[in-house]
């Protein structure tokens, strides 16, 4: 997004003379190469803005920003070793480039440096950023337990699967917020609103991300289409149609997401047809719009300054419509 | 050690009904698994007289024990992973009980438990203490990722040797005193003297487990015999006979630790006699008893309860003379 810009270009100046005074050493050269690749910086933006919002500089977010960055791609090594994901960003995943066991160890490595790059905050500033970042890391751990948990199981319920995203994806963003604002010295009130539209709008983005797999355009989304279906992922969309299927269907659907055929093709054509026929693209855009609704909601009562609302809320409307 | 036995009764029983409050989910079951197992529990008691060394109560210090002892065990899950190593203290290890990814994830939760252990103390308390803790963890990695490239390499000095078993295992012994003494009220001088006490301490400790291996009475040490040599791992004792052989034995010993013969016996026979005839045991055991020394003279210069340090100084003792 355009207008975000300035900040992820200030973000990775800043990364990158952080990423240079980090020791020449094989424990951090995997950390190096994770953090260069170009991601999307959504959640630096977020602390940068999180403290803007309340008259502090994005400069002064800057810290809070690199740890949360270095927080989540710490997850991203360890989840893409569970996961067995060979390929990050269109680039090998860490564990591929340089072992399992580096990946590990690096990948515990960046977890400490994230409650390292706090440490030049003011004592008042650095315990409630602290135990933001340790509250959300056991949530998203508790995520990724449940993520695989799932993968165990014949079904799931949706409120099971939307606490699993919620830990896993969201509450990330919210603490981006959150922590940001903690440095522009937001009231308790301001913060807890904050974290809560970063939240609901994270919610938000994984449904789209659900969607987008299935229904969206090939070209943008760089990836395999329906690698949801194919890889038998217990998506919103799934779980949803499973929810509203006549037994004929709910078999169709069981017998189909217990087989990983070579040519997938007949499989996507069936689970789709069943998908479309339960309108659940229909569902999981009208609650993605709920979310993203209440995610507004929490950030309008927010008392800061407008300007940086009205950007944040263009962000929201981004995420959520990117590429569909 | 019998006068320990209070203190980790105490430390057993907070252990206990901190697990207990867990939530039961399969996250944590690994988690209770490895903190369970009969560790010996050395961390959380310097950590609790290193509180009472400045007038504070080991209860004041329980949370600094349990987070140090968790702490200990993340890295343990984790190192049993990259080592390949089965068996834990007589048990199957994490990864082996529970797979790897399940031992990968609780390890990570592990490692952010110990931060919100700590959550309790008040700010001027919990700020150094995360600090401390910080960059101990990050020692810790670097201490274990130098480990793996000795492996790889053919030889190592003496001095990178000391710097990596330093930073693997003594530097935890150190801030777990440490933040006793921080919760305890010590002064800024007190904390490094103590600190420098436990880290040299550990050192000797280390020296001491690189005689056991080799020197041992196999049935007090409850591991094979020579595993290190087996294993052909890079001990004091092994690096020592490297830089004091001749051409021959330099080129036998290089010649030993690169194979893995099935029956070890005469590998350990020639490596034995050519450390016997080098005198590398003599050697080991001054330098252990030099750093031993030198941590005690740390000890000696803090300014605390006498009867405190009396029971740190026999604890020292006790820690390095253990079953030789």
């Amino acid at each position: 997004m355009q207008l975000l810009k300035p900040y992820i270009e200030s973000f990775n100046n800043f990364l990158k003379s952080s990423m240079d005074g980090l020791p020449e050493s094989t424990l951090y050269d995997p950390v190096r190469y994770i953090m260069d690749a170009s991601g999307k910086r959504i959640r630096p933006a977020l602390g940068m803005l999180g403290c803007e919002l309340f008259g502090g500089t994005s400069v002064d977010a800057l810290p809070v920003a690199l740890a949360v960055e270095v927080f989540h791609n710490f997850t991203l090594v360890h989840d893409d070793i569970m996961d067995d994901a060979d390929i990050r960003r269109g680039k090998e995943s860490v564990h591929i480039k340089y072992g399992n066991s580096n990946a590990i160890l690096s990948g515990d490595a960046m977890m400490i440096l994230s409650y390292d790059i706090l440490k030049g905050y003011q004592e008042h500033i650095f315990t409630p950023l602290v135990k933001v970042l340790t509250e959300t890391g056991l949530g998203l751990c508790e995520g990724q337990q449940s993520d695989m948990n799932f993968e165990e199981m014949e079904s799931v319920s949706i409120e099971d699967y939307l606490t699993m995203i919620e830990k896993k994806t969201s509450i990330l963003l919210g603490a981006a917020l959150k922590m940001g604002s903690i440095v522009g010295g937001a009231g308790m009130e301001d913060q807890k609103h904050l974290y809560q539209f970063g939240k609901n709008i994270g919610i938000a983005f994984q449904i789209q991300d659900d969607l987008l797999d299935v229904f969206g355009d090939d070209q943008k989304v760089g990836k395999i289409r329906c690698g949801d279906i194919i890889n038998n992922k217990k998506t919103y969309l799934y779980l949803k149609a499973l929810e509203l299927a006549d037994a004929d269907q709910r078999a169709t659907l069981l017998s189909y997401y217990s087989q990983s055929p070579t040519d997938p093709t007949e499989k996507i054509d069936k689970v789709l047809s069943i998908f479309k026929s339960l309108v659940v693209e229909e569902y999981a855009n009208q609650l993605k719009e709920a979310y993203l609704h209440l995610g507004k909601s929490h950030l309008q009562t927010v008392d800061g300054n407008e300007e940086v609302k009205a950007l944040l809320m263009k962000l929201a409307d981004y995420l959520i419509a990117r590429e569909l």
